[in-house]
């Protein structure tokens, strides 16, 4: 059983301004929980399945983490997703700082702003072994319960830093790529092993101050008819290029 | 003002039964109802502002077709959008007939559920300028509100034909590609100008059954930790891949 303080709780966190005040979020489903409680987060506690406590007992022993009892359709219940298979965990936000690492790739995000196109955006950094986001500040919550519900588990890997990008990117001494209708044809790019790469908004692609900081400008090719592509999709597309011209 | 009737018919398009029982379906926003009335779709009536009738009177008289004055405010209101910027229409199915033309490059859909994930392989789709898709029976309603407008447009010109694949697929005369965890590197494979291309289930990726059918086994390299792909992210690297070796 949930109790009922913990289940108002797990609902104030589905907004935004409280997922702030509490500097905590929600991580619902087996697989984004197992996860989680393998990751460096500090997870406060968790509700699962007995059969989740059961295959995850180890690490919820090692981790020394509270953990309530429930049933599926309870976690369910207080959750956001309409089917949870097992576990729902709240862990604390991590602090907003800028990447360690000053060589390697980084994506950059100019305000995307759709939860599930950010969440697809860390899943597929991570698929290319991308450690480091830094996010304009009108770029969508990563906290969001979508968001974190569409990284699979990835932003268990992958670390965003949210940050003014007009501040930031004069400060960086790396070569800046960002995709345009116009620019150099992907298929045909070298990319170096430390870049920065900008991913534009939804709708208006990468905005006029930051198109000013871009030194390399790119573009994904077509064949057809679309005006422009998902910018998740446009993501996938071109670290698969840059990591096929980095070999 | 659309008439309460109206209304209650834009809402009732909704649901699949519906939409199956009428043989139409809604299309919101100011772009997609644009490229519908320059597609071959049936187009019944549609709401507008005035601001859209006035920029699209020409098309509006040559198609002849009933148009209801309303604010935006009353299109998001009867409609599934946020915000309607513009026209809501409601256009007539097409018949569901397999495509017409034996060569070129086909995608095939094993079960796609999410909405959004294929109203995003449609838009990739026309920008691949692929114009045939054929889905398995489960895969989600291409009339569903939620496909049509994540297609932003594109199911203007990218046709979907519903079908069993077990039966359809061993009738072609055509290479089959499917993406699976391990296969070719598909960075070393070269496609060839007609051929057929699976994309998986977004949880279970491509089905027993299906994969007996595939006769090229393709992988997508990871450098990085994410399980898998988005299916929609997964399709554009794929199709990229695809018209650059074709080149």
């Amino acid at each position: 059983m949930i109790p009922k303080s913990k289940s108002k709780f797990i609902k104030q966190l589905q907004v935004k301004k409280y997922r702030k005040q509490e500097q905590c979020f929600v991580v619902e489903g087996a697989k984004s929980v197992q996860e989680l409680l393998r990751s460096d987060f500090d997870v406060l506690w968790l509700a699962a399945t007995p059969s989740f406590m059961e295959a995850q007992a180890k690490v919820i022993k090692r981790r020394e983490v509270e953990c309530l009892v429930a049933t599926a359709d309870e976690l369910a219940e207080v959750g956001t997703l309409q089917t949870n298979d097992g576990a729902l965990a709240i862990a604390r936000f991590k602090p907003n700082v800028p990447p360690p690492e000053k060589t390697g790739i980084k994506l950059v995000l100019d305000d995307i702003r759709d939860p599930g196109n950010l969440g697809t955006i860390i899943r597929t950094a991570d698929w290319y072994g991308i450690r480091d986001i830094i996010a304009s500040e009108e770029t969508a919550d990563l906290y969001n319960p979508k968001v974190i519900s569409a990284t699979m588990g990835s932003f268990c890997r992958v670390r965003v830093f949210y940050t003014s990008l007009p501040e930031y990117l004069p400060k960086q001494k790396l070569p800046v790529y960002g995709t345009f209708l116009e620019g150099h044809h992907v298929h045909q790019v070298f990319f170096p092993e430390s870049a920065l790469l900008v991913i534009g908004n939804e709708a208006r692609g990468i905005s006029v101050e930051v198109a000013r900081l871009v030194s390399q400008k790119i573009t994904i090719p077509k064949w057809g008819d679309a005006e422009s592509l998902n910018a998740g999709v446009a993501t996938g597309i071109m670290l698969d290029n840059l990591r096929r011209s980095q070999k």
